[in-house]
């Protein structure tokens, strides 16, 4: 499966890290790399992420054989549209977004006779360290990659991609569009929404600093994901928005239940449901397979 | 600052590691141990916690210099009331409670002339596993600890139970009790009301099992905290309800606020509130002084 020319169109942490991946597993001849920023182009063939830097986006897509979009999501349309008509018709086009029926419906509107062609993938994969200085070849190794193929999608594009996740060493998942912004929703997007909330909470308040100097880890560990990008968590969000608004219902109704025990204090009710949280909580553990 | 005898109720993690660190510190000459299971005062004596195990807490106090109450919340009442008969005159009684509010209130009804012995301490310490087997000389080193003195407290009694925790080597923070509540409703008790309510709202949905088995390390974090005792957290949110639920409903705002720039697909909106939740949280970091 060897690839003579990797395109790859945003040369991020989630980029980057594939090509040097793809080469580390010896998938690649030839790796061109488009950011949009100069430094970031500099940086990428610093760092021996890719073989050669081109202007534009279309020059990191005409006679690739496969094309990785990890851009922002306020890019990913626009970069389909060049993607119609400066991809090959044998190139696979992949992405790496954290939502996937706001993508599938970008290509519906954008990528033409090239739908068949992309397989939209959410690899379950990243750091706090963003950017191409960041990328390692091993960032997606042992960690899941959701592949939600549209209707459009060829079968073999899918099996294409699922081979090259599975030789830069993921685990592949299968999932629908839908099914993907439903389960995020509820195991991530949700979390964060919360997270973020409950921060701005604090800080509507007048002794929120001292309050602060008090907390501890139990606090570091729920909060930390409030101190993730906010760009890239507007865009998710909003994105993913329908499915959000569904899973912060469920928790609403949740939390209204525990807080009529505690306003009726009922302390069986109260123990009862908590003891339900724990034991769910408590059998839960971090898995790729 | 020799103490002739410590009285330990309850020869748990809290107890029991107040107890090493005592003699490690070299302040005790002989700590006497109560707890209300046969098993447990064996493993104190075994550990080398206590010097001498008593099948009463009366016992425990009579003839101590210094009590540390480390029951739980449901028996502080009781323990105070044969507190108020057996402590003597010149004894420092403390506790060790999340909440206290409620133990001063106990103290008022239970303790009559020993109010002026006794100060609420809030030791920010702990560990996921509980019990004597886990105590240790050092768990309260570096780690905060909060006294909230009652009106009723003489002056001298904080001094010394200031000292005694200094010497141990925590941090001393004075707090009135009120002000301790609030402060960790916001910091402590809402962010595990959350998390539970999080997973009560995810255990209530038919996909719970699938979802859960795409949840990444941002999800473990968020919930870390809902694997907490059931027990302890239904007894601290009841004792706190009032500041608990005041801090809760400052949460729904905010949170509200941010659904609503999602409803509205407010992209400027909700971005600029992400942007100072994530402000806040990346500024914060643990510490003890």
């Amino acid at each position: 499966m060897m690839i003579e020319r990797l395109g790859v169109v945003g040369c991020g942490l989630m980029g980057g890290s594939f090509a040097l991946a793809a080469r580390a597993h010896g998938l690649v001849r030839e790796v061109v790399g488009y950011s949009p920023s100069a430094s970031t182009r500099a940086a990428a063939l610093a760092h021996g992420v890719i073989d050669r830097a081109v202007d534009h986006a279309s020059d990191a897509m005409n006679q690739a054989d496969m094309v990785l979009l990890a851009v922002p999501v306020a890019a990913t349309a626009h970069c389909m549209a060049l993607a119609e008509q400066a991809l090959a018709p044998h190139a696979l086009l992949m992405d790496v977004g954290s939502t996937k029926a706001d993508v599938v419906q970008m290509a519906q509107q954008h990528l033409g006779a090239r739908q068949a062609n992309f397989v939209p993938c959410h690899p379950i994969a990243g750091s706090e360290r963003a950017g191409v200085a960041h990328a390692q070849a091993n960032l997606y190794r042992d960690r899941r990659v959701i592949l939600t193929p549209a209707k459009a999608t060829a079968s073999d594009a899918v099996a294409h991609a699922q081979s090259v996740w599975q030789a830069l060493g993921a685990r592949v998942t299968r999932m629908s569009p839908a099914a993907h912004d439903a389960a995020f929703a509820a195991v991530s997007h949700v979390p964060h929404l919360l997270a973020f909330a409950y921060m701005l909470g604090m800080i509507g308040q007048p002794e929120f600093d001292p309050w602060l100097r008090l907390a501890g880890p139990g606090f570091g560990d729920f909060t930390r994901i409030a101190a993730s990008d906010p760009t890239l968590w507007r865009d998710v969000l909003l994105a993913n928005r329908t499915q959000v608004l569904a899973q912060t219902q469920a928790f609403e109704q949740a939390l209204s239940t525990l807080t009529q025990c505690l306003a009726q204090q009922n302390a069986d009710g109260l123990h009862q449901l908590l003891c339900q949280a724990r034991d769910a909580r408590g059998q839960w553990t971090l898995r790729a397979d």
